[in-house]
């Protein structure tokens, strides 16, 4: 473990840390907030989107006020295990491969030895931050962003208990069912749609999976709403379990940091009286 | 005036507009976050520093809440002229042309005809504003970063009666005596420091300039405070002047956008209670 960068913020300290990841044979990068307060904290895990790495919520995502209030450390990992080696889309498309690992363990050759993003994030980083830095695994929250929060759902559905609260930003909820998720949940983990019903957040409701408190937020302007989002099956699913929700759709937001910048203040007020 | 991007945001609207500068002889763009409030409301002007053009605190600045909140509406012009023809640092060195405008009118060759950035916030932008926003230009305040630090304090003691509240983040006070401002001034204005003196917020207040309200944050572990910033100068000047000023040093805070977000709310909290 490895300290890259830290920063002075909003009277904590962001920083950024390397280290290298048995799940997945690379060095892997994680951002981290700090806040400046005593005894062990709560954690908000941030799973980020397609593309994306720690960097575009810590630039872009107006956490960290909030998470001083209320005195929260806040955890963005990377999507995907990067680096010479690790193989990516055939044709370097961004929706698969580097930056897309879609949470997922996958079973496929080329990607099984690396692409280890759920064990990752079920395991190996959580026992990484119990021993670096003053966290409260008791209390424990999630959010995340389009394909991130696909992986915020489906790892809190499969793990009751660690979260006490689940939240996403335009989550893929059903990725069985879309092309975003069809394409990697099949090169990951072949072809049959069989196999992909503990990364599909739907079938892990309509599977009896709950959690104790769910809340999405949709921006009505979003261009992949009702190509690859389909926010209705997560309506769909949580009505027929009787899974409580809080769901908002809002007018002109459309998928980008601006939409989850507006909001994700707010998320965090939501985790933090969830987590005590 | 063309709009080339907008996004919701924060209950307002984030917009980035183009248009064709007589001033720069260039197209020139710039952000400006529009708050769903009604009436004309009071402006906030950011100018950026070195490298940066209207973007760097678009997306990094976590300013829209803040302006949401008080009805600020927030314009972000660029730093320099761009584009082909426009000359730029005889080494591209990231000091100097483009992206380092200095919020000067040069006279120098080959300089002088596109590097007119002060007639361009002085007159220009603020006509353009006037024609297209709801904006009260009765109400105005400005702030910026570094290089925009220098700009905003050097455009209010210049006008008298234009900004009701001046702030600035780790401002360049005394570009006639730090390596950034002599090498710029220098270029732009020719050598003789005598010609610099209305583009230095130091000698302007020695000079008898005042500004009604003066704000300035800054971080103690910015590596250029020694070396370019020299802050202590403008303590001095605005106490021997009986210029009030709001001074913060802060303990472990550097030169980047983490210490400007930190900041920047409170800025507007302060800046609202001037516009009233």
């Amino acid at each position: 473990m490895e300290r890259i960068n830290r920063w002075r913020a909003q009277g904590g300290w962001q920083e950024v840390w390397r280290h290298d990841s048995a799940e997945t044979g690379t060095p892997m990068e994680f951002s981290i907030f700090l806040p400046d307060a005593e005894g062990p904290r709560p954690v908000v895990w941030y799973l980020s989107g397609l593309t994306c790495s720690w960097a575009n919520v810590t630039e872009k995502g107006e956490f960290r006020a909030a998470c001083a209030r209320h005195g929260l450390i806040f955890v963005a990992p990377d999507t995907s295990p990067r680096g010479e080696g690790v193989p990516d889309d055939a044709e370097g498309a961004y929706d698969f491969g580097l930056g897309a690992g879609f949470y997922v363990d996958a079973t496929e050759e080329p990607f099984a030895r690396n692409y280890r993003m759920r064990s990752y994030l079920e395991g190996e980083l959580p026992r990484l931050l119990a021993e670096h830095f003053p966290v409260d695994l008791a209390r424990q929250a999630i959010t995340g962003h389009s394909m991130g929060g696909h992986g915020a759902l489906t790892l809190a559905l499969r793990n009751p208990g660690r979260f006490r609260s689940v939240s996403a930003f335009a989550p893929i909820v059903a990725p069985s069912s879309c092309p975003w998720g069809q394409k990697a949940l099949g090169l990951y983990l072949g072809a049959d749609p069989a196999g992909w019903a503990e990364y599909d957040a739907v079938r892990l409701i309509e599977g009896g999976a709950r959690v104790p408190a769910l809340k999405v937020d949709q921006g009505a302007a979003d261009g992949f709403l009702a190509g690859q989002l389909m926010p209705e099956r997560l309506l769909a699913a949580c009505e027929a379990a009787g899974q409580p929700l809080e769901y908002g759709l809002h007018e002109g937001y459309d998928h980008s940091y601006y939409f989850i910048s507006s909001f994700l203040s707010g998320h965090l007020d939501w985790h933090a009286e969830h987590l005590g």
